[in-house]
Formats: C-alpha cells, sequence, structure tokens
C-alpha cells in the first residue's frame, strides 16, 4: 500500500462486501488505538503515535473482528486493539534491530528517535495490550495473546539464532514462521471465535502472509513495499525464497551474507529471481491459503461470513508490503 | 553483592528472622523462573538463562511473598515469578539500550549474544509473565502487573527524553522514578495483600531503592555495584545526586554530557561527590524508608510480617548494586 492510503483495495472489498458493521467497529478499533497510545500528556506517546498515524493493513484486527461476527461487540474491539497493539510493538522493535530507516513508506520511530525510545515505545504498547484486555476482565483474551506474545518472541528469537546461516532447511524455517508470524493470525481468528478449524485456516493464512512478505522483499518494488530489495539479506535473515533458490542454484550457499550491501543485495535478489524461486513460493503461499479456506467447511460459519474470511485470505497473497 | 553470592546479606537476615516457609517459597520462585525460560529445547532459552543464573536480590519476589503471607500459597509464589520475569524484561531491555558490558558483575546477553537477542529475550520474558498468570487464571494480579510494565515502559520513556538535559528539575525526576521503578514495588507489594498503607509503602522503598542506586552509580566501587562508575552520567541519565549537587555547584549544568567518556566520567562523579550531594540523596533514602516502614502501622498485619517487611526496606538501602 501507499503510506497515504488508509485502507488497501483487498481490504476495501471486504469493507464493501459485508453489512455495514464491520467499518464502524474498524473504525472503532481505531479509536482505541488512538486512546490506548495517547492520553499521557506531552510527547510521552508521540512515537507509538507515529507508528499508530504510519497505518497499516489491520489485518489481525479485521480477522478477529469477522470470525466474531456482528454479535462481537465491544469485546471484539477491544480484542481486536490488543492484537495490533502487540503487532504494533513487534514492528517497533524490529526496526530496532534491523536499524530499518522506513517502514511503511515512513521513518521508523528508531530513525527518528533512537533505539532507546523505540524500545521503550514497544514495550509499552506490548504491555498496554494486557492492560486493555485485563481491564475489561477478558481472561480468555489474554491467555491467548500472551501465548501469542511468547511464539512471537521465541520465533524472534529463533530467527536471530539462525541469522547468517545458509544451510537452514525449509522444515526449520516453517517452523520458525509458525512462530513468529502464523501465532498471532492464529490468535486473531482465536479471538474471534473458539474452532479447531479455524485456529487452522489462521495459522494458513499467516504462513501464506509471511512467504508473500518473503517474496516482495526479494521483487520490491520498494515504492510499494516501503522498504529496500533485499532487506532480509542484509538483516542475515535467510527466507524461502533464498532456500529454495539454493536448491537449484548451489552457489548461492557462497554468498557472504556479512559482506553485502544495498547493492550487492539487489543482485542477490536478481539472482534469487533467475531461479525461478519466486513463483514457487509464490504458488506454496496460494496453496496455504486454499488450503485454509477448505477449512473454513468444516466450521459452523454461514456462507457470508465465510466469504469474508476468503476474501481476507485472498487479501493476504494479492499485496504490496 | 559479588556476582557468585545467592543471597545478599540483607536478605538473608530476612530469611533467618522468618519462619521456614519463607526460603521454601523463594526456592519454588527460583524453581519456577528457571521452568519459565528453559523447556523450549536447544539453545533459545539460554540468554534468558543466563540472566536468570546471573541472580539478583529477588527483592520483588520477597516483597510479594512476605505480603501474602505464608497462606499466600502456589498464587503467590506465581505472582512472585511473573514479576520477577516483568524486572529480568526491564534488564535486558536496558542493557540493549545502554549497551552495558555488564550487569551483576557478569557479561549482559546484549553483550555476549547481541542487541537483536537480547531484545527479543526481553520481550519473551516480559510475555512469558502474562502467559503464567493467565494460565492460572489471576485476573487480577495480571491487571496490576499490566498496569506496572506500562508505568515502567512510560518510566523508561521519559528517561531517554529527558536524556542529556542538566535542566530536569527534581519533581520531574521523582515522577519519572515513580514510573519507573516505584510503581513494581507497589504493584510487588499489592500482588501479595491489597491495602492503601501497604502500597504507599512500596511506592516509599521502591523510590528509596532508585536513590540509593543513583548514589551506587556515582560512587561505586565498580567491584561491588558490578557497573563503572557514572554508567548514568554517560548514558544522558540526569540522576537525583547530579541534580542536587548542581544546585551546590552550577558549573555542573556546564558540562557536556554527551562528550563524556569514562574517564571524565568518573571526574563529574568526584565533583558531585565534593559538593556534599551524596549524603543528602542518601539521607533522603532513609527518610522514605522510614516513612515507608511507618505507614505499615496502618496495614492489618502483625508485628512479625511487619518486622520482615521493615527487614526488606532497611536492606534496600544497606546494599551494593
Amino acid at each position: 500500500m501507499s503510506p497515504g492510503s488508509a485502507v488497501p483495495p483487498p481490504v476495501t472489498a471486504v469493507l464493501d462486501a459485508s453489512q455495514r458493521w464491520l467499518p464502524a467497529r474498524l473504525g472503532e478499533v481505531e479509536e482505541r488505538l488512538r486512546e490506548s497510545i495517547s492520553g499521557w500528556g506531552g510527547p510521552l506517546g508521540e512515537d507509538a503515535g507515529a507508528t499508530l498515524a504510519a497505518g497499516g493493513k489491520r489485518l489481525r484486527p479485521m480477522l478477529v473482528l469477522l470470525c466474531a461476527g456482528e454479535a462481537g461487540g465491544a469485546a471484539a474491539v477491544r480484542a481486536a486493539t490488543a492484537i495490533e497493539l502487540v503487532h504494533m510493538a513487534t514492528l517497533v522493535h524490529d526496526d530496532v534491530l534491523d536499524e530499518a530507516p522506513l517502514r511503511r513508506g515512513l521513518a521508523t520511530v528508531a530513525a527518528t528517535s533512537g533505539r532507546g525510545r523505540a524500545l521503550a515505545t514497544g514495550d509499552l504498547l506490548l504491555s498496554r495490550a494486557f492492560a486493555l484486555l485485563s481491564e475489561a476482565g477478558d481472561e480468555r483474551a489474554v491467555l491467548l495473546l500472551a501465548n501469542a506474545a511468547v511464539a512471537l518472541a521465541r520465533g524472534e528469537l529463533a530467527q536471530r539464532q539462525d541469522a547468517f546461516d545458509l544451510t537452514i532447511t525449509e522444515e526449520r524455517y516453517l517452523q520458525r514462521c509458525r512462530l513468529k508470524t502464523a501465532a498471532l493470525f492464529e490468535c486473531a481468528v482465536s479471538l474471534g471465535h473458539d474452532d479447531p478449524g479455524l485456529r487452522q485456516f489462521g495459522t494458513e493464512v499467516g504462513l501464506a502472509f509471511q512467504l508473500l512478505d518473503d517474496v516482495l522483499d526479494v521483487t520490491g518494488p520498494p515504492e510499494r513495499t516501503g522498504k529496500a530489495r533485499g532487506t532480509d539479506l542484509l538483516d542475515g535473515t535467510v527466507n524461502l525464497p533464498l532456500i529454495v533458490a539454493a536448491e537449484q542454484d548451489p552457489t548461492l550457499r557462497e554468498i557472504d551474507l556479512r559482506g553485502l550491501d544495498a547493492g550487492s543485495a539487489e543482485e542477490v535478489c536478481e539472482r534469487i529471481a533467475a531461479t525461478g524461486a519466486l513463483g514457487t513460493v509464490r504458488a506454496r503461499a496460494l496453496d496455504l491459503v486454499a488450503a485454509g479456506k477448505r477449512t473454513l467447511g468444516a466450521t459452523g460459519f454461514g456462507a457470508e461470513q465465510r466469504r469474508l474470511l476468503e476474501l481476507v485470505a485472498d487479501g493476504v497473497v494479492q499485496r504490496y508490503s
């Protein structure tokens, strides 16, 4: 999405297709996000506010709201707000680590206010999520979100541990993605509605999301994704396109990842693309989305609710950034 | 305390004075801390385990346990574990920011494993605290701890915002300490027992703790405190000894904090000491402890429980690091 646009195309499709309650609830989530971040007086909330203003797809809140349905009411809005706060916390902390100057095309908190403020801002967003849910006595939601936050951190640790290691297997990569990305999608749908089939939908869509993220990291273009091509490579993150590409072109395993700069990272992106790996990974993401959509049949959801969730799932693999 | 010793003198005094249940419960807390951190297989928990092994005074868990009393049982042990996990998370994150090579005389996670792993380890410890409490359905404890974690992050943000500013007032400094340090002490006593007088005890003792920390940052010696003298100065943190000293010696306000190195920071420490500010701040800490102890009279606690809490309060101002 371009930095200025509040709602990217696939999300708009969902909004158009749904009854009036969904956009209204999403509006309430934005309002709650603002409340959660501001209101501390002075410039304390500035950094968190900047993260909020940078927008985003609000995919996780939308999954919470859609799975809860119109009857979800205030509890669903609260859970949707809390999960986005946790997501925002991970973005702000990722930027501390990656030293990324841009996120969603705008300057990161780390870049404008320094690592120190970015780190504290992330801690604040994370803590605020648990305060919001526990103030309302949403015990089940606290447990789901706490476990998801543990998974996120474990995934992040695993990624750091695997950094610069070109021998990482696809299996290890997928295990990491389950923790780092899919757990929060699974949490989102579970916050909305408790159902094993739905949880699997969340996991598959979450994995698909990460796979497409990896593809976009290689393809760019930066003006659409809001970040430089090969950011993962520069960060030492061996992603699925690289793993798949190295099976076709084993010389890719000889790259000195620590020695890359922006220019040579772009060259590696070209070499990955030349192997056809991007098509393979994109197809894998589409398969995951298709599998996720099939599990919806086993839920008790009606045709309309299933259709809306299918639109969100499709949106995950039809996007930039 | 020296790096190797598990329990510093004032804490030993409390243990000696109490009935058998307290050391047993503290042992259970250590066990729960280990469980919370390990058991993820492989080296994922290594960094968090290193933080655990580095020990610490376990002041906050002890306050939880003492305020809950012998009847506090498993819920008190859980709350004591959770609050120490949050405290450990802040230490690990502080080290990311401060680039401190040592903590409690041992190498920090940031120094041994890099900022990335340290940041994720902190996130993991924080999330694990909420997971632990919510797994057990401890709603009240989740709310108390979430609000305390929000306060901690706000205090950290305020400290970053005030960094390198030699015009910070004592009032602003104390407001920051209430958020950054005292809130977690207040949370500790409240996790143990719900009582307004006790909350005030927690706040006063927490402030006293921070004031003594500031004094030790100026006095050292590093072999006792486990960190270099003037670490706050090098970090841009204008602490109370400096604020008080600058009232006596206004030329201290002309220091270029950004231009300090280890040697010149030690010289500034000597200049602060020369004003007599350390005695003033130490006296202030003792006054806070005395005030805190007086509030215990208004609680429903019996003489023995009050005496143990008074020993902990005294321990806060009779310590190194």
